[in-house]
C-alpha cells in the first residue's frame, strides 16, 4: 500500500470548508470521492488542517494510502481529472507509510487579503475582505510585529475553542501593501493589503481575528499597544472582530522529521 | 438633463457581454435597470465598445443623460447599491450633453492573460486561458512587436466581420511574464504571461486572434516571420485560434476632444 502527500489549491467559494460534511460540499470530499473511483476502495485522506467554509488555499496538504500502486505524477493527472477545476492538486509525492499529513506539521502559513479602496474590486469580492476606511498602514505593520514570538493566543481562538493549550510561536507576522494591482489603476487610493503570518499552529479562527485586530488599529479606533492588552488579557472578548472566511488563504504546510509522528498533534484553523 | 461618464469594472464570468441581449443578463441591461429605478425613466447608455461574453473589464467607459438633478457621486454610490458586486461604477463625472462614449475614443488598451502551467492555477480559472505548452516568451515578445504602428488587421478580425475599414493603429503591443505570482509559488516553472495591447480601436475578436497567433509562436508552431506574413497576407483562415474570452480584459478607454463628435466613430471588440 503505497503512501502519498499531495499538494492542494483550492477556491472556497462554494465550499462548506475542507472537512467533509453532510450540509454540503467539502474539499476533502470532493478528494475522497476521487481516490475512492481510483483506487476501487473508501481511502480515507488526512489533511494538514481544516479550512472553514468561504477560506481559500494555495498550498493545502493531504495525506492517503492506496491499494494500488501509481506513480505519484499518474495519480496527480487522474485526481486533477476527476475533481472540478475549483480545486487542483499541484503536486503528489510517495512518502514514507509513516507520513500523517496532520502529525509533525513545523510551519504553516497564512495569508488575509484586504481590498482597501471607497470601491469594492469585483475581482475581489470573494478574495478579500473590502474595508471602505482608510488604514494606517504603518501602525498596522507595528501592530502585527508584536505578535511575533512564542505567545499564549487565547485571546484570538473561537468563542467556542477547545484546544488544550493555546500557546503558540509565530515566526513572522508582516504586512504589505500595494497601489498597483490591476484593478486599482482606475481607483485612486485603492490599495491591496495583503497580511501574512507563519507560525508553528494556529487556533481556530486565530487569523481572522487577528486580521480584524489590525483592522481595528489601521483604522484609528485603537493603538498599537492595545494590541499587546488584548495578547496579554487571554480574553477573547477584547479583540477585535473576526474578518470574513473570504480573505483568508492557505499558504503552505512544512514539515519537520519528514513528516512523520513525533508526539506533537496540531490541529490549526 | 444633465449628462454623466461613468468607468465600470466586472466580472464577465456570467455575463452574455456588455450588450444587452434577450438571452441572458448583460452589464448594459443591469446598469440601464438601475438607471431606470433611479431616474423613473428609460435611460438608454452607451458604452465605449461591447465586450463578448465571458470577457472583463477594469475600464469600460458608458454614457447617458438623465432627468433627475443627482451630483457624480452620488450617483455612483446609488448605481452600486443597486447593482450586483461583480459590476461596480468605480468613478462616474458629468460631462458635456455632446459627450458620447462611442464617439471620439482615442485610445483603448485590453490584456490578454495566460495561465503558463502544468496545473492550473484554480484562481485564475475565470480570468486566464490555460496553456500547458512550454512558452517560449522571447519569440512572443518580439511577435508582439511586429503589430506596432498602422496596419490592416483583416487577418486579425472575426470571421463574420463587416467593419468598413479594417485598418487600424497600434500604439503599444507588449507582453509580460511573472513567476511571482502567489499560486505560482507552489508549482515550479508556472508563469502568468500578461499581453498588454493599446490601439486607436479594435476589430471584432482581434486581440483574442492575436493572442492566439502569439501563443502559436510561442509554442513554436510558428516563427515570428510567420505573423509578418498573415497580417500581410490580410486572410483571416492563416491566423492562429481565436484565444478564449475569459483571459481579456478591458483594461480602459482614453477620449480625444472630451469625447465629443468630431465625426469618427470607433466600433471595436
Amino acid at each position: 500500500m503505497p503512501s502519498f502527500k499531495i499538494t492542494i489549491a483550492y477556491d472556497g467559494s462554494r465550499f462548506v470548508g475542507w472537512q467533509r460534511q453532510i450540509n454540503g460540499p467539502s474539499v476533502q470530499g470532493l478528494i475522497e470521492e476521487a481516490l475512492r473511483e481510483l483506487d476501487e476502495h473508501e481511502v480515507p485522506v488526512a489533511g494538514a488542517g481544516r479550512t472553514d467554509a468561504g477560506v481559500h488555499a494555495f498550498g493545502q496538504v493531504a495525506s492517503f494510502a492506496l491499494r494500488r500502486v501509481i506513480a505519484a505524477d499518474a495519480l496527480r493527472r487522474a485526481l486533477n481529472s476527476r475533481l472540478p477545476d475549483e480545486v487542483r492538486v499541484v503536486s503528489a509525492e510517495e512518502v514514507a507509510a509513516s507520513f500523517h499529513a496532520r502529525f509533525a506539521v513545523s510551519r504553516k502559513t497564512y495569508r488575509y487579503r484586504i481590498w482597501n479602496a471607497d470601491v469594492l474590486n469585483p475581482f475581489e469580492r470573494q478574495y478579500a475582505w473590502h474595508v471602505r476606511a482608510s488604514l494606517a498602514i504603518d501602525a498596522m505593520e507595528a501592530a502585527a510585529r508584536v505578535l511575533e514570538g512564542p505567545h499564549d493566543f487565547a485571546a484570538f481562538q473561537a468563542a467556542d475553542g477547545t484546544q488544550r493549550t493555546t500557546e503558540r510561536e509565530i515566526f513572522t507576522s508582516r504586512l504589505f501593501a500595494r497601489s498597483d494591482e490591476p484593478g486599482a489603476a482606475l481607483t485612486p487610493s485603492a490599495r491591496l493589503i495583503t497580511y501574512e503570518i507563519s507560525g508553528s499552529g494556529f487556533l481556530r479562527h486565530m487569523v481572522r481575528a487577528i486580521a480584524g485586530s489590525l483592522v481595528e488599529i489601521g483604522a484609528g479606533r485603537h493603538g498599537v499597544e492595545w494590541l499587546s492588552g488584548v495578547l496579554e488579557g487571554r480574553d477573547r472578548t477584547r479583540a477585535g472582530p473576526t474578518a470574513p472566511a473570504h480573505g483568508l488563504f492557505l499558504v503552505r504546510v512544512d514539515y519537520a522529521n519528514g513528516g512523520t509522528p513525533d508526539g506533537s498533534l496540531q490541529t490549526a484553523d
